[in-house]
């Protein structure tokens, strides 16, 4: 029989009638026929009140004993929907990440996976029980229990599923899939069927939220099918897997977007010595994550460089900037706020040179000024002024007809 | 260096401010030269809480998997009290039961603990380093999480002292001590320094509450000095031990008492025939915990057996009775309510065989009818009525000079 791994973020399971639901979702798929391994999150706001917690005794808490602490709350969630499972009828076990055989490198907080036993999750699968596993955890070769850092969970369930060679990965979430752009801003945004793991990591490096790039290059790498489904509501969700159908293979499949960006630029008086790529190895190390750069190195003018920031980086870049002016030897530094990044995404673009082109356009036919512009070959962004955002994604979501029929 | 463990019980480390507080005793500890093991309980109501959510998702919720949930509650305290150790100055890392070697039998909610491999712990406290560890709770040779069930804090405090070599086993509660008898019923009540392992059995047999039976046991067995200490303010508590100092060994070293009991008495027709056991057979299959028993056999009258219960298992008693008539082969049963058992502890009782005597004098002095009467070696226990308990008590404890000068 088939086995599959359902996966249950946060908010599916943050309270026990959400649980209770999640569990009937579970028996669903049991009584289809198939072995179901279930990945859980901590339930909603757990992981916040623990740190609360930690806090009150020490802000500055070791990061062994937050995993300690922080990895109770998938415990608990896991526990809970075995239970409510076995509620409706179906016999399920829980595990925790080590009992699951999950190991890890031995860092704490944000940890990979590097390696799952998983012969316990499968004799239990092959018994008939279920199992479910808690995400976002494992423990490393000393036994120490880690944790794998920002959309943990995710990564697990792919980790679980390539382990337990799974026909799918179902990543249960309360959206109803992945969109051609966020529905909350554009109302003709379309649930897409289909999408393959670049185009998909692309959206999630865009902050999509609904799937961690990490699981996603996991899955891509072992060929692992995912699917982003609805919790709340019955839905097919979205398949995301390598191949996807030619008939829906647009040229842009999406129109991702990203508001609260600045734009530094950093002057030189003198001409390039190196010292353009000490900038950045200078904010990596104050763990500033600088997206788009763009350099000027013109034989006629004075070298400067250009790269985006988010907003809540601005004091820190500021910071970083002014205590290292010497040691960076630039001459001068402005910062332009109020600005919000639109990318387009779609695999087609590959074979599509002038995807670019019609999108800057469409730009200037709306009469938005485009700031900065970064390429890949299955993603165009641009920054713009964030006052032109919302026009500039419903320009662009008419243009390459992401609204369908 | 002297190794010690400190066991800090539920109310002991509530809330963030008491877990800071219990960090300073740790540390107090660590300065004067100690090497800690700390086994902590859940906080506060943490077990009742999560019992509650257990119930929501599935009322009769399998014990395996209600051992997944509990054990949560201590590794959050063995977290958090490590966090506010370490913002002391002073290193500290928490382990799980497991992480700390407890292997238990393979019984979910009552297990009993098999063996304690502590080199992880020993090596931890060579470190110079406290470790912090759950208590109640290990686990079982198939890697299932188990808990001990009642008092497993107090067993797992005392088997990782044993395991360790430790010095001395100091259990932290909300009391000053073990006293002559309850403070609060008897305001000259006297907090002991010292008692032996067998009285301190029977004083937690009768309820008292500071420490569980099977950890005295288990102390005994290996003769691991116990300590009953208050964790809210400063003092030396009670030391137990085997061989308490001579110059204090009263003969009768403390009275304790126990309110809501009940006599049954059960008559019968025919002279004696089996059936008299088959009682207790029949009420042990029903959970009924049966205390004093008196059974009367003589040839010249109807064999009739009392026996005394608590008032919470009434119910069940007189529907098990009635259900098993037939089957028990009795004519009547009568019960009397209202009762209170009062005893007098003290190992100078084997080599005072008056002891029993001077009870029954200072009774009958006082006017207090004795219902029922049962000895051991160290202990002497009357059921009388609830009424006339609280002057049984002030009688016996002025009787037996307990409060001291």
């Amino acid at each position: 029989m088939e086995r599959i791994v359902m996966k249950f973020g946060g908010t599916s399971v943050a309270n026990p009638e959400k649980i209770a639901h999640a569990a009937q979702l579970v028996v669903g798929e049991v009584k289809r026929g198939k072995k179901v391994a279930v990945i859980v999150s901590a339930m909603g706001k757990t992981t916040d009140e623990l740190l609360a917690l930690a806090n009150e005794v020490n802000p500055n808490a070791g990061r062994r004993e937050l995993d300690m602490l922080l990895t109770t709350g998938e415990q608990v969630t896991a526990s809970l929907l075995a239970m409510a499972i076995a509620a409706e009828g179906v016999e399920a076990k829980s595990f925790t990440g080590w009992q699951a055989g999950v190991t890890t490198e031995a860092i704490h907080g944000n940890a990979r996976i590097e390696q799952v036993r998983a012969e316990r999750i499968i004799s239990t699968l092959e018994e008939d029980a279920v199992a479910v596993i808690t995400g976002f955890q494992g423990i490393d070769a000393q036994g120490q229990l880690t944790t794998l850092g920002r959309g943990g969970s995710d990564t697990s369930a792919v980790a679980i599923a390539i382990a337990i060679d799974a026909a799918v990965c179902d990543i249960y979430t309360d959206v109803e899939g992945v969109f051609t752009t966020d529905p909350r801003l554009i109302e003709q945004a379309r649930k897409l069927e289909e999408i393959s793991y670049d185009e998909m990591l692309e959206i999630a490096n865009l902050g999509a939220g609904v799937l961690h790039p990490r699981a996603v290059e996991f899955a891509k790498n072992h060929q692992m099918p995912l699917r982003v489904r609805p919790a709340h509501i019955e839905g097919e969700g979205t398949i995301i897997k390598e191949e996807i159908d030619l008939e829906n293979n647009l040229i842009v499949r999406g129109v991702a977007f990203e508001r609260d960006i600045v734009r530094s630029t950093v002057m030189y008086d003198t001409p390039y010595n190196g010292s353009l790529a000490n900038i950045f190895t200078t904010l990596a190390k104050h763990h500033v994550n600088v997206d788009i750069i763009v350099q000027t190195i013109r034989e006629d003018s004075q070298p400067s460089v250009s790269f985006s920031i988010k907003k809540q980086d601005f004091a820190e870049v500021v910071k970083v900037l002014e205590m290292n002016q010497e040691a960076l030897g630039y001459r001068q530094v402005d910062f332009e706020v109020g600005l919000a990044k639109v990318s387009i995404v779609g695999s087609g673009m590959v074979s599509n040179p002038g995807v670019a082109a019609t999108m800057f356009d469409a730009m200037r036919n709306a009469s938005v000024p485009i700031k900065m512009v970064s390429t890949s070959e299955i993603k165009v962004s641009v920054v713009i002024p964030e006052s032109d955002m919302e026009k500039a994604v419903t320009v662009l979501h008419e243009q390459y007809e992401l609204a369908g029929e």
